[in-house]
């Protein structure tokens, strides 16, 4: 299981269980599913994935947000680095972009699944309209009415219903993340296993065992100390794809005042060492680090060669390691608050336990600033103005 | 050519041509060579890519931070956004990801290009080691000096130079982006025409034609009044790397002091709307917003169908449009300081333009502040403590 150092902090936090407790059932009355993983559906999906095995080449996505983000997670961090990918997550309206797609894939053998909690996202229905015109064969993710549920009733399309008490950027682990995650391979199971082990830990009332309410602690308290940034830098390029996937979830929750939001930063080990770091280590004390740390990054590979002494005998796998390590030690020798996650492996399991640790981390967040973390009222306006410049009804 | 709107740029500037003159001067003074434009390599690099036509499959890039970002937008900004790459940048060390490669492609049909200007890169020079024992097929780029140097005239392997005088996060209009640009099949010739046009935009003494000097004043006038961070957000799928290229470049240009540094922020449209949107409308203003606008996104794409009033008889191109108009409004009615670049497409020249632009800007904006835009002393600490770690003489 995912284990986690504070010592470099920067804060000395004393949390009471009464605390933990309290937030927990703030968070309760909100009356949000997240954390309860409806796994009653798992069944259907597993049955679906099943029945279409050997049908589709390929799995195109359509959905934008949280009904993208965490599939492009699931597919970067378990299936193969470089082979080209089965799934297509098609989260963007750029005309080439779609239009492009037709050079790669046989819609006679791709499914096409369409996701929108509402049923009206435009950007998703536009696709589902245009891409209409080329396959038949689709499944949707949607709620329990609107437009999307019409049509799929209207046209017999099998549909799954995305559950009403989980937003769009906290349903990895619903059936939005899930089915695509089926459909190329994905231990759905083994991902749910471990996020209910991180749910256990979530709601453990005692704060040294409650991973989420630690770093939801620290994130609030450097906040208040003017850093108003958190950056998530993990050392494997399968979790690339993850810092995306919380960079929604951190943004979207926790933005919601002029003195209330915190900027997420996403990079990665040793990667952006050699794009960040200068900012990082010399630059203005306005970051809290949360570093991963993957301890088993498949088998060992050597590093041959005799020409540069330190590198004699050490594998890549140390190398990483060893990086990680001189850089967190470098951000705490530069005063940089910084914490690490140590994860066993990016396998399912752990990534389950990685998203439920996010997600909870982020509700604790909300209820230390007093806002509700599941709501975005601030992104109608830019939606009502499109509508308006479209129509012409704005004159 | 790009235009650059700032209407909505929150603050009056007022430049007098004295002022950009003398910032010029300090930049001449340092004796950086980004923007003279170094064509005397691209004969070789041209007569080199014609020489090795037909006989590789994939290319392969070995290098990291300013070795690799710039490659990687100008494949992802120029190529087929579906098709599987053939240039394959490998920018980071993780095992799994090197190991992985020899699934995918032929060694015997594969070009390896090595990039390091020190030629002492331990991440790089590791992985140099790792495929000469796989493949026979090498070029260096590297400086005058170094292991890199020095093994590539021992066994006798095609070696082209990079400039003394411009610094990796610099280089992308060198031979670093320049010959693997030119092995896919990309025009640089049009690059580099794009370049210059926006070199003598940099040049020119009146600041209303000098969009870079535009540029660095709004972000120097925002950072003291507390927006401590720049977002890019350009509306096209094509350009999605191009926000990871100028995060180094600001990043470790201009982060040098607890005084002194922006935190770039990437996002994209419309895709991160629905999942950045929320914090930038309603959240702390401590950004300073560039977006960017394509006005040629391809082929018109009709959105078909007729069960959305507002989506009738509108293509993917202009609700892109619209999306991008509706998002930056609403950004200016929240009060959040705007500007927009118009770029009328993304092809070769405007793309050398773009990148002309931003080294352009940071190069002023290091001035502002009166500080060294050009080195990065600030990861030195962990490079040391990596090799203290690694050979035991922390002890």
């Amino acid at each position: 299981m995912i284990k986690f150092d504070a010592q470099n902090s920067g804060i000395e936090t004393d949390v009471t269980s009464e605390e933990v407790s309290e937030k927990l059932k703030k968070i309760e009355a909100r009356g949000q599913g997240f954390y309860k993983i409806v796994d009653d559906s798992v069944d259907e999906i597993l049955e679906y994935a099943s029945s279409v095995e050997g049908k589709y080449d390929d799995i195109v996505v359509l959905g934008i947000g949280g009904s993208a983000l965490g599939t492009i997670c699931l597919q970067q961090a378990l299936k193969h680095l470089h082979k080209p990918k089965k799934l297509h997550v098609l989260d963007n309206i750029d005309p080439t972009f779609l239009r492009e797609l037709d050079d790669v894939v046989d819609y006679s053998r791709t499914l096409i699944i369409v996701i929108s909690k509402s049923g009206g996202t435009p950007e998703t229905l536009s696709q589902y309209f245009y891409f209409r015109e080329k396959c038949e064969n689709f499944v949707f993710i949607t709620g329990p009415t609107g437009l999307l549920r019409e049509t799929g009733d209207k046209e017999g399309i099998k549909m799954f219903e995305v559950p009403e008490n989980v937003g769009g950027r906290f349903s990895v682990l619903t059936v939005v993340g899930l089915l695509p995650a089926a459909l190329i391979g994905i231990d759905i199971l083994a991902l749910l296993k471990g996020a209910q082990e991180m749910r256990d830990k979530f709601l453990n009332e005692n704060p040294n065992e409650n991973i989420p309410y630690q770093i939801a602690t620290l994130q609030y308290l450097h906040g208040k100390e003017g850093r108003n940034m958190t950056v998530m830098m993990p050392y494997s390029q399968r979790l690339i794809r993850f810092t995306d996937w919380y960079r929604q979830l951190l943004a979207e929750s926790i933005g919601k005042t002029p003195e209330v939001g915190l900027t997420p930063v996403s990079a990665l080990g040793v990667t952006d060492q050699h794009s960040q770091s200068q900012l990082y280590m010399d630059g203005p004390d306005d970051k809290f680090f949360i570093m991963i740390k993957v301890e088993d990054l498949g088998p060992e590979v050597m590093i041959p060669g005799d020409e540069v002494d330190y590198l004699k005998g050490v594998s890549f796998n140390k190398l990483m390691h060893t990086e990680q390590k001189g850089t967190t030690d470098a951000l705490t020798h530069n005063k940089k608050p910084n914490v690490t996650l140590n994860v066993p492996k990016v396998d399912e399991y752990n990534l389950g336990a990685l998203f439920m640790l996010f997600e909870g981390a982020t509700a604790f967040l909300g209820e230390f600033y007093g806002i509700n973390a599941f709501d975005q009222p601030g992104v109608e306006l830019s939606k009502k103005l499109t509508k308006e410049l479209l129509t012409g009804s704005e004159a």
